[in-house]
């Protein structure tokens, strides 16, 4: 399976190899049956003139046709004597499979270059053969170097970096048709670097070195294959992957793929897959294209043609894309895509609402069974992703964070199905409702409630700076840690600084944002700030202590529409009936489910 | 990689897992460098207030920007005192990759119920994963019976069948995400059956048994199910797959898969398949469908659904289907297809240029890359279609056989990109031009020639039937095979009759026809008819004799447009200039390819 043909396969023998019965009957030699009427019924006699047959059994020597059992009448003239009765003449050869009718010897089965699937197997057995030609893997060694990088499993110490690159090459190559094998990690060292590759280039037929290949004081892989071969290439202008290098040593391919995993996977995509492929003799698969309309404005640097990660869904009937993270580094960038959105080097970038063509990197049925979800984060949407991926394998849920404002703009602009929102209008008290009285008055809209949850400020354990008071912000040795603009977070801490007549720009970090209650969290806990604004779950989740300031609903907004889709119901099929959904939910601590699923709400 | 997550995957530790450089440059405490400005340098002390950073090393405890190499100016006071001066603030956490910026700890990297690609290896591993839980595969055990079958390799005796089915079941299931093991195939024997399968549910989530699962003398599945288990249903309303058996046994679920090669393959496709799928916790991945054009009438018996095998191709602006074998037994009609047509139940069939939806086979780039050929059947199709693949891995050749006038009706139609075409003008004494002239008068096309080749009476060695003019196909013991009508091999038998004043009628297995050379060499190898008319090349493939009748030249006609298409040109490039082809080609014997390649007519 998946192998490819280096030759073409021809049937070595007829397939079937003998003329067999289609049918339950009787073998009968067809001359013998001329005349045969409901008027001069032809009688034959058993066995001499007609043989008892099963459907597949050879057609016995000088017969040459067969009666169907349903159309002969057996007649018994005496205890040895059999006959059959018919009353229509056979064709020649009627009822029978043929020799050959499937596969003549000597016909082509399956090209060269052709990747084998089970029925080729099959056809290729049954014509005959037990082994066929098949091209040789490309064998291909993956050596990660870096005197920072650690094996996977070993306990992590600051400054070491988990060697999780070597893997998902290995994975890439291996699913591009080749054979790869992982080498120990090497040390940023000169001479050993040197011998690992040495060693690999004499067994493999292409070498690829992780990380190293920029120009830094360690980065000895251009220095490696210079002295042991031939440099091509190095440094190519796409981003991420610019680092690339490309070289021979010997008969040996080389290249020096970038150390950031985004980077790996794109050179790795764009310039070693078509090499395997042109090995193996595969043609390079096209990569399936979509139309969508862009979310948000992307720009780009001039000069560097760039790989942007997106998610994709379908709103309404035009496909609309929404871009991930864009750092080098950002793995999960690649694990969210659903597509790749590829700038050119001329290109400044794209404005919001404009037509791009997207390559997919997952089928597009997985897509347009996707719930796109723009709007305010909770720690609950990954949680109901999970059960919704659970009891609907065939359902996704793809969720942005642009904060609250930016998911009811997502709504009015058809961009999202759903969109998560906590916006208190502090006029009325209420919460949510104002918000879409005002920004969608046009649109049929339903708001059903997740959760009610506790936001506060976030500390480290043991609250070592003392933290009490929204005043304390303002301190000196205070470094907060905020959200960004539109969010529901964001507008109760200008809420609170507000009441207390404290200007913004008095705070230290105020104008550092961050975009989900995980990153606050994960910012304090690190030391990079002392606090920030956060729901008391991304607190416990990171073992944080917290400061409780507001109790605030958080609901789903969505239009009748996207509403009444299967997919969005069974996703509230999960929020209304999934009891384990609920128990996870409150075993994350800070969250009130009293009106979880209830419709608050509809126009 | 393939395999499905059993639980949701979330992050054990943040990554990464320290602040680090972004760049390379100088670590500082951005609050020493409040106030620098161009006519305010601050300096740093080295290393007290700075420290030298590469990119991706960790920050130094204390310190919480760094500044680019390019930005600062290193000042040497003494020969121990260095610093740096610079002349512009650092904003905090400048330059400086954080703490969980691509997974925060906690985070959710994979749901449930996914799919595990190279990149979510990569990402589990960043996450501090060294092991996941995923789905067990489904165990399945294929066990092939009938006295008949024998294992590939086994050399083949009359009534003997080579147990193809088994390696195209594995290589099915195992592509489904399941693992399958072949047991030996075992003979039509009720209590030995019984034996294998009462074995195999021991061991197995799931016993597909092959054959035997119809209602024949020697069908004991449904029997050996009943006996041992629950028989659930036997037989589907399908074609081909009717006699399929589903039953459990046990806790193992089991299933009779009907023995014919394409009924087991779309049983396995619509019931066992999504079985194993949903065993594994996946959405039954949706097929990709494409509305296309029925070149020929396709009727189907009222009451079954029916599954069509189809080539498909891109001619012009819409996709183009043309029906492939029907038999069960037909598994080359598997290979060859490109998509399936499913005619409900209900329908009488789909008339020829009716539009339908077809379910892709291949991917769709495959099928733009097509190159649609109908005609005339020649053997050097097949070199030619291998040939392409060989230098042009990117593009196929796909062949149907309807006969010279078939192929020119194609071309008016815009149903083919190319025909193969040998129609004699008796009048002229010119081939294929007078009827381009009289059929396709307002289409620009191109005649290009492919070979002369010999057609005459294909006999068996030896020629024992002493067959040695036209006279003898009127004799009593002679069978005789043709071709079907529009052919231009019929035309020449034909004419050959006219001219010798013999009605077709007066010649035994004159109504009989076959579709390609090889097919009328394999009756005739077979002994199923005594000669028909034929090429050389099919007679010399089979090891059979010849009568010479005429030599013929054998064209090409496509229309302008499909000349220019990349993919054609490719095709024109092997005939003219690859002379490994136009060897093979000699080598089989009975061409002539002196004008290969040559334009022989265009308007």
């Amino acid at each position: 399976m998946d192998r490819i043909t280096a030759e073409p396969v021809t049937a070595l023998v007829s397939s079937p190899f003998f003329h067999s019965s289609a049918m339950d009957g009787y073998a009968v030699r067809f001359d013998a049956t001329f005349g045969a009427s409901e008027t001069t019924p032809v009688q034959l006699r058993i066995p001499g003139d007609a043989v008892y047959i099963n459907t597949g059994e050879p057609i016995p020597d000088g017969f040459n046709a067969v009666i169907m059992i349903e159309d002969v009448n057996v007649v018994t003239s005496s205890l040895e004597d059999k006959a059959i009765e018919i009353i229509k003449a056979a064709a020649p050869y009627q009822h029978i499979r043929v020799i050959g009718e499937d596969i003549v010897a000597t016909e082509l089965i399956l090209p060269e270059n052709h990747k084998i699937r089970a029925i080729d197997i099959g056809a290729a057995l049954a014509g005959g053969h037990t082994q066929i030609k098949v091209r040789k893997r490309p064998s291909v060694a993956i050596i990660p170097t870096g005197s920072e990088i650690v094996t996977p499993g070993v306990p992590l110490t600051k400054g070491k970096i988990i060697d999780s690159n070597s893997a998902m090459l290995q994975g890439l190559i291996n699913a591009s048709g080749a054979s790869a094998i992982c080498y120990p990690i090497v040390k940023d060292d000169l001479s050993e670097i040197k011998a690992a590759v040495s060693e690999a280039v004499r067994v493999h037929d292409l070498v690829l070195i992780i990380a190293g290949s920029s120009a830094g004081s360690r980065d000895y892989t251009s220095t490696v294959i210079k002295d042991l071969g031939q440099c091509i290439l190095h440094g190519v202008n796409i981003k991420p992957g610019r680092p690339l290098i490309l070289g021979t040593i010997g008969r040996c391919a080389v290249a020096g793929v970038p150390g950031y995993p985004v980077s790996a996977y794109i050179t790795i995509d764009l310039f070693i897959k078509p090499l395997i492929q042109k090995w193996l003799g595969l043609s390079a698969q096209a990569v399936e294209t979509i139309p969508a309309v862009i979310g948000r404005t992307i720009s780009s640097a001039i000069g560097q043609e760039e790989f942007v990660r997106v998610k994709v869904g379908k709103v309404g009937n035009r496909f609309v894309a929404t871009p991930l993270g864009r750092g080098a580094g950002v793995m999960m960038s690649l694990v969210r895509a659903d597509a790749m959105l590829v700038i050119p080097a001329m290109s400044e970038g794209v404005g919001a609402a404009s037509e791009v063509n997207l390559s997919l990197m997952r089928p597009k049925g997985d897509i347009l069974n996707t719930i796109v979800c723009i709007g305010s984060h909770d720690n609950t949407l990954d949680v109901l992703y999970n059960f919704l991926k659970r009891k609907y394998p065939q359902y996704s849920l793809s969720s942005a964070h642009v904060g609250s404002m930016g998911g009811i703009i997502a709504i009015k602009k058809h961009e999202a199905h759903i969109a998560g929102t906590h916006l208190l209008d502090e006029q009325t008290g209420l919460y949510n409702i104002p918000f879409i009285e005002k920004y969608l008055p046009d649109e049929k809209v339903i708001l059903v409630n997740l959760v009610y949850r506790e936001q506060g400020f976030i500390v480290r354990p043991g609250n070592p700076k003392h933290i009490s008071t929204i005043d304390d912000l303002t301190r000196e040795d205070i470094v907060f840690i905020n959200r960004q603009p539109g969010t529901g977070t964001r507008l109760l801490t200008d809420k609170c600084l507000r009441e207390r007549g404290i200007p913004g720009q008095k705070i230290r970090g105020y104008d550092t944002i961050e975009y989900t209650h995980m990153a606050v969290a994960s910012a304090v806990a690190s030391g990079r700030a002392d606090t920030g604004m956060g729901i008391l779950t991304a607190a416990i989740a990171l073992g944080l202590d917290f400061i409780p300031v507001a109790k605030e609903r958080y609901d789903f907004v969505l239009t009748q529409d996207s509403y009444a889709l299967p997919m969005v119901e069974a996703l509230f099929d999960i929020i209304r009936t999934d009891t384990a959904f609920r128990q996870t939910t409150l075993q994350m601590g800070g969250y009130d489910i009293s009106d979880m699923g209830k419709v608050m709400y509809s126009n």
